[in-house]
C-alpha cells in the first residue's frame, strides 16, 4: 500500500532536482525573452497551487513595460538604500551594500502576484478560523511558478525591498489587494550551486536538526532528530541534501 | 542560450505532474506508517524553500502522539461546527456539512509548522519594508514538503478550520511563534483526479485568463491572455493544463 502512488524513482529524482536547485536569482540574468510557450506554463503552474476553500485568490500582472519597471526599480532603490542605512555595524552595512539585490531592469520580465482577499470564492471556508490562507494560497502559487521556472531553466528573484502601498500605486492595484510577490523573471546564464547569501556569507544554512520538535513545541531530541534525518536521501540529489 | 539550464523534457514534465497532481487530501488517507526516510526528505524539501535574508524562519513540530491528536482533533471540530453554523442559507449549511475537511485522527502522522519571525537570521534582510516575508518563506516550506510528498505518494491535508491561539497552547508554542500550517500527512487509497472541492460542486476552478493583468492592474485583455495560455502545454500532463 505505501508508495502505491508514488511517482518513478527518475520523477521522484527530477522533483526534488526542481526542489534543491531553485535560487532566488539576482545577478545571472539574460535579457532573452521569456517565449508565451513558456510563460503559460509557470502561469498555470501558480493557478494549480492549493487554495483555502478552492478560493484561487491570485491575480497576475505581467509587467513588460520598460516605463513601469524603471518605476519599480526607483521604488527598489530608495527602500534598498535606506535598508542598507539601517545597519549600524560598519562591516555590515559595506557587506549588505555588495550584494546585489534584484534584477527589476536585467529581466525582461517581471511579474507583481498580487491577493483578492475579499474574493467571495470558495464561500469562506477555512478562512473563518485563519483569514490568511487566502494570503498563504497565494504564496503557494509563488513557489509552485518558482519550481516550474527551474524546471525551464528560468530564473525568478522574489523583491520584497520595495514599500507594498507605493508599488501598488505604480500599478495601479486598488487597496482592497494584498501585495504578494514582486518577482524578477529570465533566463540566466547559470544557476548557483549554493544560495548567495550563503557563498557571500550574509547567513549560513540551519542545522535541520535543530528545527525538529516531537509531538509539542520545545520538545528536542537531537540524537532522535538526526537519526531520522539520516535515514533519508532524495534519489538523484546527491549530496544536496547536506545543503 | 534560452532553456540551456532547462530540465529535460522527462524531468520539466516530472516537475509538472507533482504540481498538477498534487492533492489537499481529506478523505482517502491510510493508516499506513511514513517511514522515517520519506519523512526526512519531506522534511528537507522544506528546509530547502526560499526564505527572505536566508533566513530560515521555518520550525517543525512532528506529531504522531495520539493524545495530542486527539486534542487538536477536538479544537476542529469545535471550530468546524461554528464555521458550519454560519452559513445562513441552508444547502450551503448542508453541503459545507458534507464535506470531509481534515483527517487528524486518519493519518499516523501530523506536522505543525510555525514561523519564528523573531529569529536573527537573516539579519533582517528584505523585512524591513515587507515583515510579513518571514510568514511568506514558511509557506513555501510548507509548499516543497507539499510537492516532495505528491511524488512519494503520500497524501497532505492543510487544516485552517481551528483557532491558532488555542492550537499553539495545545502544542505548547511560545506566544511569539506564529502557526503556518497544521498537515495532516498519510499514504493515501489514491489521489482523486480533480480538487474535492470541485468534483462536490463546492466551487469551480477560474478561468486563469480573467486573473490576468498587462503592466498595470485592471489592463485586462481576454484575447491575448487566451493566446498566451494556448501557447503553453506543460509536457507530460495532458489535458491536466486545462483544470
Amino acid at each position: 500500500m505505501p508508495g502505491r502512488n508514488a511517482f518513478s524513482e527518475a520523477e521522484r529524482a527530477a522533483v526534488y532536482r526542481a526542489i534543491f536547485e531553485r535560487r532566488d536569482v539576482r545577478s545571472q540574468f539574460r535579457p532573452d525573452p521569456i517565449p508565451d510557450d513558456v510563460l503559460a506554463r509557470l502561469l498555470k503552474a501558480a493557478h494549480h497551487a492549493p487554495s483555502v476553500g478552492f478560493m484561487q485568490p491570485w491575480r497576475f500582472i505581467i509587467v513588460r513595460d520598460r516605463a513601469r519597471r524603471e518605476a519599480v526599480h526607483a521604488l527598489f532603490s530608495r527602500a534598498n538604500a535606506a535598508a542598507g542605512q539601517s545597519y549600524t555595524d560598519a562591516d555590515t552595512r559595506s557587506s549588505y551594500a555588495s550584494l546585489k539585490l534584484a534584477g527589476i531592469l536585467d529581466t525582461p520580465l517581471n511579474l507583481c502576484i498580487v491577493c483578492d482577499a475579499d474574493s467571495s470564492r470558495g464561500r469562506g471556508l477555512g478562512r473563518a478560523t485563519m483569514p490568511e490562507m487566502s494570503l498563504y494560497s497565494t504564496v503557494c502559487a509563488v513557489q509552485n511558478l518558482w519550481l516550474a521556472a527551474r524546471a525551464e531553466g528560468v530564473g525568478v528573484g522574489w523583491v520584497s525591498i520595495v514599500e507594498p502601498d507605493e508599488l501598488c500605486r505604480t500599478l495601479e492595484v486598488p487597496e482592497h489587494l494584498r501585495l504578494i510577490a514582486y518577482l524578477c523573471v529570465g533566463y540566466v546564464s547559470h544557476f548557483e550551486d549554493q544560495p548567495e547569501l550563503a557563498t557571500r556569507r550574509w547567513e549560513t544554512r540551519a542545522d535541520l536538526s535543530e528545527l525538529l520538535h516531537f509531538d509539542s513545541f520545545g520538545e528536542q531530541d537531537g540524537q532522535r532528530a538526526r537519526a531520522l534525518l539520516d535515514a533519508g536521501r532524495p534519489e538523484g540529489s546527491g549530496n544536496r541534501t547536506s545543503r
